[in-house]
């Protein structure tokens, strides 16, 4: 595609008039308005709604550009559209509820057409307020569970399985995580950021050659595991939500990768914010409260997840894998690689390149480089202590466990 | 194809007349005779030589068909022979002195002409026969080091590798291994064959879950863990040698999968002819010392391995794993792993439908069963306590002490 392609404010409104979506969501009313949405660093995003009914009557528009949209120098592959669009496509097959209804794709102009979650907030945020949401581990834990299983070598055959693998070969992308997850927060390397308060602490993991080498064995199975179709940016910012509902966006870097990366990413950031509401939750009983709260939404999480995927297993499982020893032995391995990338998740997200919300708010710098110390503690001890796990409790305990190594003695 | 463009012993010297190999290796004389070679289940397979000088004037022309030559139900994909041509130049690449030498490729006929290895005998015979060679470890651990090191993330950039696993995407042929190693010898299935006389011991094997776990964890691995272009039948009946050359063959099975795959049937094979020798090597003392050759090859083969790969991985090796620790636990890794896979390799062939010469040649029952109960020890052990084991001094040693279950008391 060119760069004249690319929508703006007034083409987005012209294209959508050109597509089904105009009668089949907007009735053909021409009162539509657009605004672009600068939220996100790849790709353009356009809201469009109809004026008499902007609530009900709102889409969102997505195109791919070559580029990173933020990032002009950046170039990202066009193809990273079409993986979205059959991503959600092969997500809304086995858990419609949790994935945001597709309107329309367009492969030549890369652009996607989604329903406009504007009843729903990120999740991150809504962490951040102290909001409690009472059916997001059942949501979350059903939506790893089933998106997971069905595209295992659990459920497909060996032929549908190597079939879909060079669909979602993903290398620009992939590479995107091994480098910002996977290596350069374990060197030095300019990308990387950390609190200065935390200078001592950072230096010991940069001088853990231990600890790098348990990094990059989840790298290795992150580079070579292809075990699932797996989202591979499962955190609380891809996730929106209220007290009802819960979807899950942006499977665009998804690929054939390790289980346990979707589940490790996804709890490591209820990790981070359990380690950040040092800040959030001003009031120490409210802290205190609400960190027992993220606590039991970690461990429900993993049970739903844990449960759905046995159960999943024992009723639509193919003949291929007939042994309960296994079956026990998977779950347990997943638990603890869950750990590990956890652990990889939350030391990127806080030493890496790319910081997250919960901490980069925290104004005051002592207490991010608690709040931020704490997050550390947690991750290095899931990392080093992962393969003596064996419930998701043991876990949990260890998260609560950790306090911050700042001020250092 | 159809089935009109099969080769036959006339039409076979038609062929090679019109292609460069005519002129290239007969010098355009025109006294070629032909003959069918009845070896193997899956290929037509032509030698052609030149009536005056047939030792150094020869070819061998190996034909795909859409179905297994010796089998016609059993339908097989043209697309092995690109997958094999493509391998043995990879190999030749990386390792020519151990991979025959490619004359001719013809993609649409799947038609590959190579170097006819006449002065050769395979290495199962050989062994069966107490030949020492003494360059084998030394060209097989070079061999396995230097294919798997090259195609793999250790050496090859993200991009590279995540280019060329489509390309070798083999889903066919690697069914066969996954039902015929990994999955029927666990169960009841009519494939399977055993000595009737080993019943008790089998029956034990069928019914032990943590044994059947244990199989089910390396097939999940062979399924999943795309880790380098691996040979995929590397047993020593793929291996054609005399006392100053040795050549693998017949890789139409690669694909990227655990590099320990590779290792493990290699090394599998040998234990195999360990265990066989009971009936091979008649005379006690010889039998003994060829015993001990045998694991001393087993010794050799893997630290040339280790060394060579490591070597390769100091000087050669991408900027992607910068850890004294990982490399360490990657070796390790592959050697447990390897003994894992050798393990499922050894107990195929003694309980599954693939036999091997070694034990099939064995006309006294008794004696039969006294090997292949040697075998199926030494698997188990591995199998069950491979991850206890840190050299291959140790698991040597483990099979040095397996002895014969057979007669049961």
């Amino acid at each position: 595609m060119t760069d004249s392609q690319a929508l703006n404010e007034q083409t987005v409104i012209d294209y959508i008039k050109q597509t089904s979506v105009f009668s089949h969501i907007f009735d053909g009313n021409d009162d539509l308005k657009s605004q672009q949405i600068a939220e996100g660093n790849v790709n353009l995003l356009f809201r469009v709604s109809s004026e008499h009914d902007p609530i009900h009557k709102s889409v969102i528009v997505k195109q791919a550009l070559p580029y990173a949209w933020r990032y002009p120098d950046f170039k990202m592959p066009l193809d990273r559209s079409r993986i979205e669009y059959e991503v959600l496509t092969i997500e809304g097959r086995y858990c419609p509820q949790q994935v945001p209804e597709i309107y329309h794709f367009d492969e030549e102009k890369h652009i996607l057409i989604i329903e406009d979650l504007n009843q729903h907030l990120v999740m991150r945020e809504g962490l951040m307020k102290q909001i409690r949401y009472p059916l997001v581990a059942n949501h979350i834990g059903t939506f790893m569970a089933r998106t997971l299983f069905y595209t295992s070598d659990l459920y497909l055959s060996s032929g549908e399985k190597k079939a879909m693998v060079p669909k979602f070969i993903n290398p620009v992308l992939c590479k995107v995580q091994e480098d910002l997850v996977f290596t350069q927060p374990y060197m030095d390397h300019p990308n990387n950021r950390w609190s200065k308060l935390l200078e001592p602490q950072v230096r010991q993991i940069h001088q853990d050659d231990d600890l790098r080498s348990e990094i990059f064995e989840l790298k290795e199975l992150y580079m070579t595991h292809a075990q699932a179709l797996i989202h591979n940016d499962l955190h609380t910012g891809s996730i929106m939500l209220n007290e009802h509902e819960t979807k899950v966006v942006d499977p665009e870097f998804a690929f054939f990768g390790p289980i346990a990366h979707d589940i490790g990413s996804y709890i490591a950031n209820l990790a981070l914010s359990y380690a950040s509401q040092e800040f959030h939750a001003r009031d120490e009983t409210v802290r205190k409260e609400y960190r027992l709260w993220l606590a039991q939404l970690v461990k429900d999480t993993w049970r739903v997840f844990e449960n759905e995927f046995l159960t999943l297993w024992e009723n639509e499982g193919n003949d291929d894998w007939p042994s309960p020893s296994f079956r026990k032995k998977y779950i347990q391995q997943l638990l603890q690689e869950t750990l590990g990338f956890g652990a990889a998740e939350m030391l990127r997200r806080l030493i890496g390149m790319a910081h997250v919300h919960d901490f980069w708010t925290i104004d005051n710098e002592e207490i991010r480089a608690i709040s931020e110390s704490i997050g550390i503690n947690i991750a290095v001890n899931w990392l080093k202590n992962r393969r003596k796990v064996f419930s998701i409790d043991e876990a949990v305990e260890m998260m609560l466990e950790s306090k911050s190594s700042y001020p250092f003695i």
